[in-house]
């Protein structure tokens, strides 16, 4: 029996690699216009920084898989790109501040694979480390929008809240423990409010209070939560809220969001499409670099998803309907005229027009077949008749229209490639 | 103490990143327009995959990082993009054939870590599967032969011998076991010819033969391989040579080439840098798949090693100086003028030019030190002065030259960025 890809992995075939490729694009060219730059980390890191309590706490240590190489040093696949980054700043204080990183990259978590869950994925991650200023916030989150603008969605929602808001709050009833609490909060979504009740009540929670904290999550105006408390909080999330007023409909205030990792200290986000489906989040650590051994340094970011992201845009047919990177097989009607039918492909690929020929001696028809189980959207055919009057016939695959080019002005070809990619793109958006 | 990555491994910081994205933005631009689609499989594989005898080999097995998942299955980090591509086509024996695929992943090796030796490193690699013909190697071969012109290198090699040769002339010998030989060949240029010649012989093989393998290894010539042996494999690499005469001074038939890995089974490569640092390689696998369980498939690829490559190129001083993607720092002279700052910076951004302003509220000279520690190629210096007569002073930092540029006519700041770009890129070609 052929092997398989390990549990909850999986191979990403051209046609979908296509879309990553593309959905990657946008988004390094809006983090490099906003002024973040790339970076990249290994795989994998000491075990003892990826299970350090703050990193990725209890909870992620569960997720992490675990290793040690041939001279027993324990490390683990890394199951953030936030936890890297820390490490990379406490080690090396002196980079320039702040310091404006992209990283994409795949992380890992041992999670119960199922529907939009892997346990391999990508994230595409900026963050800003040393600026206290909410101005970092509101940066990252402009390129945010900009981005699910620029992919197409028209209903992307970014869900905030501020940590410092929910902290207050609840110690305000006298609970210590505020990060118990955030765990309980966390699985609202999930596991519902009743659920949510029973493990506050286990954890010695009076009754009344955790009516008072169901209450207070579930609010979404920012004025009504300044009514229940007053925190600096509060004021953050103004200031975020003021600096995004273009994007005013895409974003929600939201108390039930606290998000689950340890390490938030601040703001939190969370990016949703229009059905609700969470395609990435993060919020604002100032502890987690001196933790792991730095000076004290601020630092705020977010991740996109991408898996998710990809998941949707198929769903919702928000990509072209692209199979394959080639734009034209050319044909050879017979052995003879293979060496002519090289230097067309030579020719296209000069002007920048991907292309291919046949490279298992197939006759004409089993040419078109391949052409058409790979989709591959033009044929040129070439034969005797086509190199003594210098002209062929370029067929698109999808229409059946044939247009008429010259040998010696390929150019053409070009055009009327680009001509359907413009198509099929406004398809795609549409 | 600070955390430090695993030994072997590094992080690649913006400015070696930059390097990095452009790299890889010819190799996948050149690959597309040669007919290749991306594709991606998992970071880990089966154990059982990964340790198969002629998948890796025994050799392999010993540089694998090994590990259990939760639930006890075995897995290995994979440590090339060859083995993953062929447990694909075995359990999807119906994708149109030839699949013609490029992928770009880290690999994983416990190797010893020294110079352009990384435990972890970035491969870039095409195939194609299911083509017998010797015009597949001839077409990645062109790939790559534009590749590396289009980076810049006059002066690369692509190393050329192919499995068959040498396993025709050791038979002819009367020596069975042939992957022995290969394998001791394979460490030719390491270990020295006393080393191997010892090793040949504890092997068993005679003295004589020894030195005719060691004699015939030397031939850098097909006319002079043809008089010593008959084989298909002389045949094939001829018309290798013949499809990239293009190409000639780049190509070096070299019978001491086999590559270490037992998979290949026909023609082999390597590349070169003009100090003979080689930075890929690959050859024709037609057993590997069906070894995997899938049916007989031929099957051909070749792989970039970027890390290297990226590092010869710096050494050679083949990139611009560039340390971050962005273009322009917007300066503001008081707190006062910020939220102009901010609109200019957004106004920049819409123009695609990448642009930042401080998130520190730093002084000038603070600021205008931040630009320099990020070499910043570029500052427009805004004040009240410049708000009121809508005419900034824009700073070239390398030559400390100044334009004036009108606020609302800011695509001039486009062209002035653009035309130290180009000068840059001129110098990093030179």
């Amino acid at each position: 029996m052929p092997f398989q890809t390990p549990r909850g992995t999986r191979d990403i075939e051209p046609e979908e690699m296509i879309r990553y490729e593309y959905v990657l694009s946008v988004i390094k060219k809006v983090f490099e216009k906003y002024g973040f730059d790339p970076f990249d980390t290994p795989a994998f890191e000491d075990w003892a920084l990826l299970s350090a309590k703050q990193g990725g706490g209890e909870e992620i240590k569960q997720e992490i898989y675990y290793f040690k190489d041939k001279s027993d040093r324990e490390l683990g696949l890394r199951f953030d790109l936030t936890v890297p980054l820390c490490r990379f700043v406490a080690a090396n204080p002196d980079i320039p501040k702040p310091f404006r990183r992209y990283q994409i990259g795949k992380v890992w978590r041992y999670d119960k694979p199922g529907a939009l869950r892997w346990r391999e994925f990508l994230q595409a991650d900026i963050d800003i480390v040393g600026s206290e200023s909410t101005e970092a916030e509101a940066e990252y989150l402009l390129a945010i929008c900009e981005i699910f603008s620029e992919l197409g969605f028209r209903d992307f929602v970014i869900r905030i809240n501020n940590r410092k808001i929910t902290e207050d709050f609840v110690k305000a009833l006298g609970i210590k423990n505020v990060i118990d609490v955030f765990r309980s909060i966390d699985k609202l979504e999930k596991i519902g409010a009743k659920a949510v009740e029973k493990e506050l009540t286990e954890k010695g929670i009076s009754s009344a209070s955790i009516k008072r904290i169901l209450e207070f999550v579930q609010l979404k105006d920012i004025d009504k939560v300044k009514k229940q408390i007053s925190s600096e909080g509060i004021n953050e999330i103004e200031k975020i809220l003021a600096f995004l007023a273009d994007y005013k409909k895409n974003l929600q205030v939201d108390m039930s969001l606290v998000r689950g990792l340890e390490y938030y200290t601040g703001p939190v986000f969370e990016i949703a499409t229009g059905a609700g489906i969470s395609v990435g989040g993060g919020g604002r650590y100032d502890n987690l670099i001196e933790i792991f051994g730095g000076k004290k340094t601020p630092a705020t970011g977010i991740s996109i998803g991408i898996d998710r992201l990809v998941a949707v845009m198929s769903e919702k047919k928000m990509f072209p309907a692209i199979k394959t990177a080639t734009k034209v097989f050319v044909v050879s009607v017979s052995e003879a005229v293979k060496k002519n039918v090289v230097d067309i492909v030579k020719n296209l690929r000069n002007l920048s027009i991907p292309a291919e020929f046949d490279l298992m001696g197939r006759s004409l028809s089993k040419q078109l077949s391949y052409v058409n189980s790979r989709e591959i959207p033009f044929v040129l055919v070439i034969g005797e008749k086509e190199l003594a009057s210098g002209k062929a016939k370029m067929r698109d695959m999808t229409s059946g229209k044939e247009t008429d080019v010259w040998l010696d002005k390929l150019e053409d070809v070009k055009e009327i490639v680009a001509s359907k990619d413009q198509a099929n793109q406004a398809r795609g958006n549409a």
